[in-house]
């Protein structure tokens, strides 16, 4: 980890900066795996499966007796675990549902916005060497909370043509029944578009490797919606005199194994806190079993060094990281200053991994600077929020010339006869 | 217009069909463009402006003088109209704004989301025939509401060198002082890359040609948020045996009117209202400056008779129209069941044209069938939800437990220890 001491403002901008990944060549892989799957459908993803993936599939669509083994398979403690984060997340997201209000705008003009469940939303979940079930429970429960009826999820299988049956349970909780083996970019190809086992979605969810990431970028050009776009996950860490460094470098280390691509920031204003964090990273590092993806991470991540608090918050405001972790007992000094952030995790007892399973927040964050413009995932991901308006006869009578005198100036005739005609 | 009597469902899919455009050619033109501003800068939008918009260009801000100058420019009775439309639009929009809620998931874990700003954005707004003030108005109410301090517009002046004065009023009652005189592809690229006089924004929104629009997408490959994708105006209008047909046709003229590319639907249980409204438009559109544009319109339009009410209203969800207008004295038997519209104008007194102007709703909507998973601009539109969560001492004693359990589970140690270090 390199530490940077007290970067005059002009170096913050490449500080911030994340590395420059060469979109081109893969985005031309990725659009020939897109054109397979859309001229051949099925047999396509199969093929570009086996060859990707190392399995063959026969049925790509997980039957109702593997979903109902999945439960059997899960220790009791792991599902009462999920079972918790599942309430948690259940009991956040659920204050996120819009209440329809009407409004007379003015005299006889009714207006409201009613939020109406997307129909059929496909789900990315990688599966690899980490089954993230954690993510189904962070797709599938707003899903679940805004109403939408039809959830596909598809997910590699391993080796063996198994789907992880912690994945297989999580889905069932939150009430997915139409789940298939097929990964990769041939996996969100298959939801954009459509084969004839998998009917296309409106929208499509969760991370992937980049593949995964360019395919999604891609089907978003031809009109299928997306959660966001994404980039190596990435935690920024604010320490100061009032930090207990274990724990900071503990919450370095979390984010450093996800793989040698992600992104560990720790600034702090206090050089001794900074350098016991290091001493501590050294410490923890050789316990870890992916020992050898957190050095790499670490490699390319930085330690920065400020002047002061207000300095603090202005960096981290330029970094807008996925996960900010504010490691201080007096957390409240730096709050209110954050305006880029994907999630914001308060005081010394408020681990990054507690909102990746089960604090209730989403884990599905804007990453690479995206916190800027975009939000996580959250109710309002899964719904369209529909407006409508009533007119009295009364009512057009009274705004009608002002509708008519505007369109007229923007040279609308057919716009004000609309109006005009109901006036006579 | 075209009649299409009792097609069957397997028919619908290509009634609902937009005209498809081939994107290929389009976007390498673009990309040229987006490369040339991102290497010339400012250089390069003058000429581009020179060569597309036929005007020179010589400072791209458009001075306080001529912010001034346009107020005195505008008739009174038109400042009154935009006044009242700007009332009511804030009227609507105001209600959008989430209060937080700090909720305590489980003992001693509390989670909120709180709406923050976006910090800057900006406004295409097309010039040309058309000055679209009204478009202003939409775009900036909102964003003044959600707090945005930074909102940038650009706008192709007229061949003179000016900007329509409706479109300089409109910007001042929003708030909006940094106008500049640019249009087309380049502007875009100005906005979402930064040049000497343009500072990079972090959303783009407003409508605008194909070039525009391959440009808004184009740069949401390089990470810059846009509103939505978009395509031509549409409207879709539901009449049955209580609908008034000359205020039909003059509906679908409205729309009609808009461009060559507009999309005109008539969908109804009534052969006879059918007929009748086909015979108003006869009678309307001859009286129509924009009479051309309109019949172009018109060849491509479909009136589609149907069996019964059901049958509508599955109709009208698969076209998902940007404009749903329910031309009926008795619309409430459509509206429960619309699950798929940007807007919707229920009843013979609601013309489309007040949503375009006056009602209170937004009239940037999803066209082209995106309202299956876009909503229309909104507050939400120009904040980000960051969530937040502070845990006690005792709290993750409680939850640890849990995420431990589920971090283990996903292969992910690094993670359970970041919690169990503070178990200690």
């Amino acid at each position: 980890m390199k530490i940077y001491l007290e970067p005059t403002t002009a170096e913050w901008d490449s500080l911030v900066q994340r590395p420059l990944i060469d979109q081109g060549p893969l985005q031309k892989t990725v659009s020939k795996i897109l054109q397979q799957v859309r001229a051949k459908g099925d047999t396509a993803v199969k093929v570009l499966t086996k060859k990707h993936d190392g399995f063959t599939v026969r049925k790509l669509l997980v039957s109702e007796k593997e979903l109902k083994d999945a439960e059997r398979k899960i220790p009791v403690d792991l599902q009462q675990a999920i079972l918790r984060a599942y309430q948690n997340i259940t009991k956040f997201h659920s204050q996120q549902i819009e209440v329809t209000r009407k409004i007379e705008t003015s005299e006889g003009v009714y207006c409201w916005r009613k939020s109406v469940p997307m129909e059929r939303v496909g789900f990315y979940i990688p599966g690899g060497t980490a089954p993230l079930f954690s993510t189904v429970l962070m797709l599938g429960i707003p899903a679940q909370i805004a109403g939408c009826k039809q959830i596909v999820l598809s997910t590699p299988a391993a080796k063996d043509g198994h789907v992880h049956p912690a994945i297989l349970y999580a889905a069932s909780l939150v009430g997915i029944k139409e789940i298939y083996k097929a990964g990769g970019a041939q996996a969100v190809a298959a939801m954009a578009y459509g084969t004839a086992s998998v009917k296309k979605v409106d929208k499509i969810f969760g991370p992937g490797n980049q593949y995964v990431t360019a395919a999604k970028q891609l089907v978003q050009l031809d009109g299928i919606a997306i959660d966001m776009p994404a980039g190596p996950s990435e935690v920024c860490v604010i320490a100061d005199e009032t930090s207990i460094p274990a724990f900071v470098a503990a919450d370095l280390l979390a984010q450093a194994e996800h793989g040698p691509d992600s992104q560990v920031m720790l600034v702090s204003n206090n050089q001794q806190v900074v350098q016991d964090t290091l001493n501590e990273i050294e410490k923890q590092l050789p316990q870890l079993d992916r020992k050898s993806i957190a050095e790499k991470a670490l490699q390319n991540s930085k330690a920065i060094l400020l002047g002061n608090t207000e300095s603090v918050v202005a960096f981290v405001n330029q970094y807008a990281a996925e996960h900010l972790i504010i490691a201080s007992d007096e957390p409240q000094q730096y709050v209110d200053g954050i305006v880029h952030a994907g999630s914001v995790f308060i005081g010394n007892y408020t681990p990054e991994s507690a909102g990746d399973y089960a604090s209730g927040t989403n884990h599905t964050l804007p990453t690479n600077g995206y916190a800027r413009a975009y939000s996580g995932v959250s109710v309002d991901s899964f719904v369209k929020k529909i407006t409508y308006q009533q007119i009295s006869k009364n009512g057009i009578s009274k705004l009608g010339n002002t509708i008519v005198l505007m369109a007229e100036a923007e040279g609308l005739q057919a716009h004000a006869n609309a109006v005009k005609i109901r006036l006579n």
